[in-house]
C-alpha cells in the first residue's frame, strides 16, 4: 500500500507526467502554525538543477487543500498537492516493450497488466518523494526540540563530491553514494521491542525511498566485525549518554537517548546516457537502448533531505504512540 | 507493537524466564499439512549447544495450541507455545541498577517503569525468536516452490568460521557475523511501489531480529561506489531474467523474478565474560559488571534459521496480498 | 484515522467550507475503465436540491488527479478531489462560542483546541461523504456481477415519504429516516469470524456516515423478539440458499450466498429553522441559537447512495482478501 | 484477522472443543496490579449453569503465560489461555454434511475447505469470548474512573426475564434479547471524525461478538422517527452536559462527556432441542436435524458482561491513542 505510519499517518499518490503528485497526512495534532513559506527551504534542497541533478525544473509548488484554517493545523488530514506542468511524455513511450535496466518498467508491467502510466517512470518516480518532504517539514515542526540532519558522505566511492560528481558527468554515466543521518535531542524510551523498534519502522519507511539499497544503523555492518567488548557502549550518565555510540542510540529496539545515526546506501540512477542492452519483449530480442530524457547524474545529492523527511516522519509517529506530545494546541484565547 | 504483516500475521509474546515464550499465526490458508516433526529441523538449527551458542539448552517442544486439526492447518489462528522449564533467574536480579552495556536493560526500564520481567533479558531475549521460527516452518510450506537459505558469510571479520569462534572462545570475548539470504523460485510482481516494497517489508521484518544491525539488497553498500553502466543489470530474457543481479531481484520495490538476495549484519553478543564498566543509575556511580550466565559467544551462528523464517513469512504476506495462493484448500473427498 | 479498508484502502480529506473535498483509493485493480461520466448518476442521487434537501449546489464535478492513465484505473493510487465553490462561511462564524445541539461543534472544539475548521462543519460536514460516493462508483465496478442497492424505507417514521417531507418542510423542522440496503449475487464464503465479520466491517464502515445511529441485519432488533426455531434460516440447495433469510445472508460472520441486507437508522438534521436553547461556552450563560444556514429538511434522502457506496467498499475489500477477484487486468494487447 | 485495536490491541484464538481458546494482549500498559482473582467476578457472570444456559461448565481457569510479572502488568504482551477439557465431541460429527440452520457450519466448511475444526462450532464457538471478557478485565482497570455497565433490558420481548426463559425451556425453544451498555464518567473527545468514530468502533468489536444482529446509539432506530426539535440535546453546561442524551453521549462520532449508551439485539440461540429441516450437502435431500449436544436456551443472558468487555476494550484503545492516560507505571521505589 501506499501508506505509513499508525497514529501519524501518510498517503501519497501520483505520477511524473501525470496530473499530480501529493500526500495526505492524517493524525498531524492540531495547532501546528504552518504557511507555503515553511517548506521553501527543503523543497529547494530537494530540487534538481544543481550540477549533477537532472534539469528538469519544476516550480513545487504547494498547494495545501485541507487540514490547515488560519495558518494552523486544524488536526483534520492535511493533503498537499503539487501539480505538474513540466512534462515531455515524448520521451519514455517507446520504452514500453524494452524495459529499462535497472528501472521498474518491466515488474510494473508485470504488476499492472500493461495499465500503469509508464510516462516518466509513473507512480515509481521519484518525484513522488515531494509529498514526502513535504510532510517531513511538518513532522520536523512536531518533534522539536529533536532535529534531524540528512549528510552526503561520498558519492561514486568518493568523499570529495564536487570532484566525483565532475568526473561522471563528464564519462557520461551516473553515481552512487552514501548519505548519514543524525537525529538529535532524542528523547529516551521510544520505540517498541521487535516489530515496531526504531530500526524496523525506520529502514521500512527509508527503504521506500527510490534507490535506497542499504541501511545501517550505529556501527552497521562494521559491528559484524567487532568484538563486544569493543562493541558495547558503557554508560556513562544516569540519563543513559554512553561513552562511544555504536548501537547509534538503540537497545533493544528503544532509544537510549543518544544520538540516533543510521547510514543508507544509494545506487547509481538507472538511467544513464550511455547505451545499453535489453530484451524487446514482444520480440524476444535483444536491444540496444538509448534513453534520451532528463536525468540526475547523481540522485543521492537530492537523498539527504527525502531521508531527513522519512526520519521526521518515524519519529513523529513515536511521539504520539509514546505519548510524548503534549497536546500541541493550547485551547485558543482571544 | 508485537505483530505484523497484513493477511499472514504473527504475533509473539512471552519472556526468556517467564512461564512462555510464542507465537499466534493467523491468517494461514487452510488445508496444510502440519505435524509436530516439521518444526525438528529448524528448531535443531537455531537451537543452542553448539560451539559458539550458549549452553542453556530448552526442550523447544512446541505445543499446538489451536488452528490445527487432524494434522492440517484449519485457517483459525495457529498459537504454538513454549513453555520455559531450563531457567536459572537468580543471575539477573542483581543487574537492575547496572543496566548492561549494548543490553536493553536500560531501554526496559525507562519504557515499562521497572515493571518489566528483567529476567533473562525478559520480552527482549533472544528465545522470542522460537515463535518466529515456527511461524518461519509454515511459511516455508505456503511459498512452496519458492525457497529460502539462510547462510553464515563470516563471523568476526572471517570467512573461516570455526576458527574465529575458537579464537572469540579463547578471548573470553563474543563476535559477531553476516548472514546471507537467498530466495529462489520467486514469482514475478511481489509487493508495491513504496511503503510496501519488498526492501521495505523485509527490513522491517529482520530488524524485528534482536542484534541485527544493518541489511543490504543486491550489491547494497558496494551499489553506492559503482557506476549506473556497471550497476543495471540488463534483462536477457522475456521472463524477466536478468544478466547480473545487482538489484537482488527486486525494480521499483517489486520482485522482477530474479533470485533475492540480502545480507545482514549480527552484532557481538553483548553479554561477555570480560569485565565491564558501567552506570549504577541508582548511586550515580561507574561499577565494575561482571555477567555470569549462559552466553552465546557468537549469536550470528544462530541467525540463518531465523532470517529464513522472517523472510519466509514476508513472502507469504506477499503471495497472499497478491492473490498468487491458490487456494491450498481442496474441499475434503472422501 | 480518517481512512478503511485493508486492501481495498480509502482515505478521505476535505472542510465543507475549505479548499477541497476528496479522497484516495489505494489498492484499486489496474485496468477498470474509468471516466467522468460514470460518476454522474450516483452524484446526482447524492445531490442537494430536491425537495427536503439543502438548497446549497456544488458543480459536483471530480478531478481525477492521479490513477487513471488513458480511461483505465493503473493500479497506483487515485485521487479524486471536489474543489469547494459554493460557500457562504459568514453563517457560522458566531457558532463558536455557542455550540450547536446535535451537532459536532462542542466535540470538534475540545478535541482540536479551537484550531478546527469551523466553517459549515468543516471537516465533519456530510459533504465529505462526496469522496466516499466516487470511490463506490469504482468499488461497484469492481465486485461485479454483484449488485449494491440503498433504497429509503420511511422517513419521519411513515413510508409515504413526499407527505412526511411536506409536513416536515411546513413545520420549518427536520426528520430522521430509514434506510435499507441489499447486496445481490454475493459470492459464498467472504468475511472472517470475529473482528473481520462482515457485519463487523460493515457497520464499522456504516456508522461512518453522518447522522447514522442504528445498524441492524437480516431480522435486526426484531430477532431479539423471536424463537430459534422461527429465526433460523433452514438451507434448501447445496449452494446455500436458505428458505428465509433472517440472518442477512451472514452466518458466523461470513457470507452464506443469499442476500446481504440491513437497515440503517438516520437521525433529523441537526440543523432546523426552529429556535434552540445552548450554552455559551464562553458566558457560562443559556441563550437562543437561530441557525440560518441551508439546510436539509431530511438527509436521510442523500443517505441511500452513500450507503451503497459504503456497502460496496467493504464488499471490494473482502473480495480483494478472499482472491476472489480475478486480476481484472489482462495483458493489453494491440 | 482474529485482531482489534490500535495500540490496545488484542488477538484471539482457539476452538471450542481443540487444545484450548485464549487471547493475546498487545499494548497493555505497564504498571496495572493484576493476578488470577481478578477475573473471577467477570467469569462468573459470562459463564453458564443457571437457567437459561448450556449445563456445560468449564472451570474457566485464566493462565497468564506471559507479560504479567509479580502481579503486575510488564508492557509486553499479556497471553491469557484456556485448557479445554470439558469437551463432548461425540455429538458434532455427524452435523458436517447437514448444516445447522443458523449456525456458521455451512460457511466454515466453504470458507475452510472442509478443514475447519467443526466440533462445538469450533473457532465460531461463543466459548471464544472468554477471552474477550479476560480482556476487559485488564482494558476496565485502565479506563478508570471510567465505568462500563451492561444489562439485560428484555429477552423473548418481555422484561420479565425469569418467566420469558421459563416459558422458552418447556417449549424447548431458544430465545433473543437485548442488551443495554452505559458507559460513565466518560472523558471528553474521544474518538475521530468518520473511520474511528466511537459508534464506528464500537460497533466493529460489538459485531464480533456471536449472535449480536443489531446495535444503536442513543435513540438509535427511534431517532428516525423523531424530529431535530425533539432530537436535540440541549447544551446545558460548559462542561458539555446535555439536557437530554438522545445522541447517546456521541456528536460526530466523538464523545461529548455524557454517558455513553448503546444497545444490541441478541438472536435466539440457533441450537434448539427442536427437530429442524436442512439439506445434506451430500446427498442433496433434505433431512430432519435434531441437535442434542448442550445448549443456552437464551444466550444473551451471557452477554452482558462480554458487552462490558467489548466496551472497555474499545474505549481503552481510544484513551492510548488520544494520550488520556497518564503513563500508569510510576518507576518502582523500594
Amino acid at each position: 500500500m501506499n501508506s505509513f505510519g499508525k497514529l501519524f499517518r501518510i498517503s501519497i499518490f501520483g505520477e511524473s507526467h501525470g496530473e499530480s503528485v501529493g500526500i495526505v497526512i492524517d493524525g498531524c495534532p492540531a495547532g501546528i502554525p504552518l504557511n507555503h513559506s515553511d517548506f521553501s527551504a527543503d523543497f529547494s534542497r530537494r530540487k534538481s538543477g544543481a550540477k549533477g541533478t537532472t534539469p528538469r525544473r519544476e516550480a513545487d509548488i504547494p498547494r495545501i487543500m485541507s487540514g490547515v484554517f488560519n495558518e494552523h493545523t486544524t488536526g483534520a488530514p492535511i493533503m498537499i498537492m503539487f501539480e505538474n506542468s513540466n512534462t515531455r511524455s515524448g520521451d519514455y513511450r517507446k520504452l514500453q516493450h524494452t524495459p529499462r535496466p535497472g528501472h521498474a518498467d518491466f515488474t510494473a508491467n508485470q504488476k499492472f497488466g500493461g495499465f500503469q502510466d509508464y510516462r516518466g517512470g509513473g507512480h515509481f518516480s521519484g518525484r513522488l518523494t515531494l509529498g514526502l518532504v513535504a510532510a517531513g517539514v511538518i513532522a520536523k515542526k512536531i518533534i522539536l526540540p529533536m532535529q534531524v540532519k540528512g549528510t552526503i558522505l561520498e558519492v561514486g566511492g568518493s568523499s570529495d563530491v564536487e570532484a566525483a560528481i565532475d568526473r561522471a558527468v563528464e564519462q557520461q554515466d551516473s553515481i552512487g553514494g552514501i548519505v548519514e543521518c543524525r537525529i538529535r535531542e532524542v528523547p529516551v524510551a521510544l520505540g517498541e521491542p521487535f516489530f515496531d523498534s526504531v530500526e524496523a519502522a525506520m529502514s521500512h519507511m527509508v527503504f521506500s525511498i527510490p534507490a535506497i539499497k542499504g541501511i545501517e544503523f550505529g556501527s552497521g555492518f562494521q559491528a559484524a566485525k567487532m568484538k563486544g567488548s569493543e562493541h558495547n557502549d558503557n554508560f556513562v550518565a544516569t540519563d543513559g549518554t554512553t561513552e562511544t555510540n555504536y548501537a547509534g542510540g538503540i537497545n533493544g529496539g528503544i532509544t537510549n537517548g543518544n544520538e540516533i545515526l543510521f547510514r543508507v546506501a544509494v545506487k547509481p540512477t538507472s538511467s544513464t546516457h550511455k547505451t545499453q542492452h535489453t530484451m524487446n519483449m514482444k520480440s524476444g530480442k535483444m536491444e540496444n537502448l538509448s534513453i534520451e530524457g532528463r536525468h540526475d547524474t547523481c540522485i543521492a545529492l537530492r537523498v539527504p533531505v527525502v531521508v531527513e523527511a522519512a526520519a521526521a516522519i518515524v519519529m513523529t509517529d513515536f511521539m504520539l504512540q509514546s505519548q510524548q506530545i503534549k497536546r500541541i494546541h493550547k485551547p485558543k484565547t482571544e
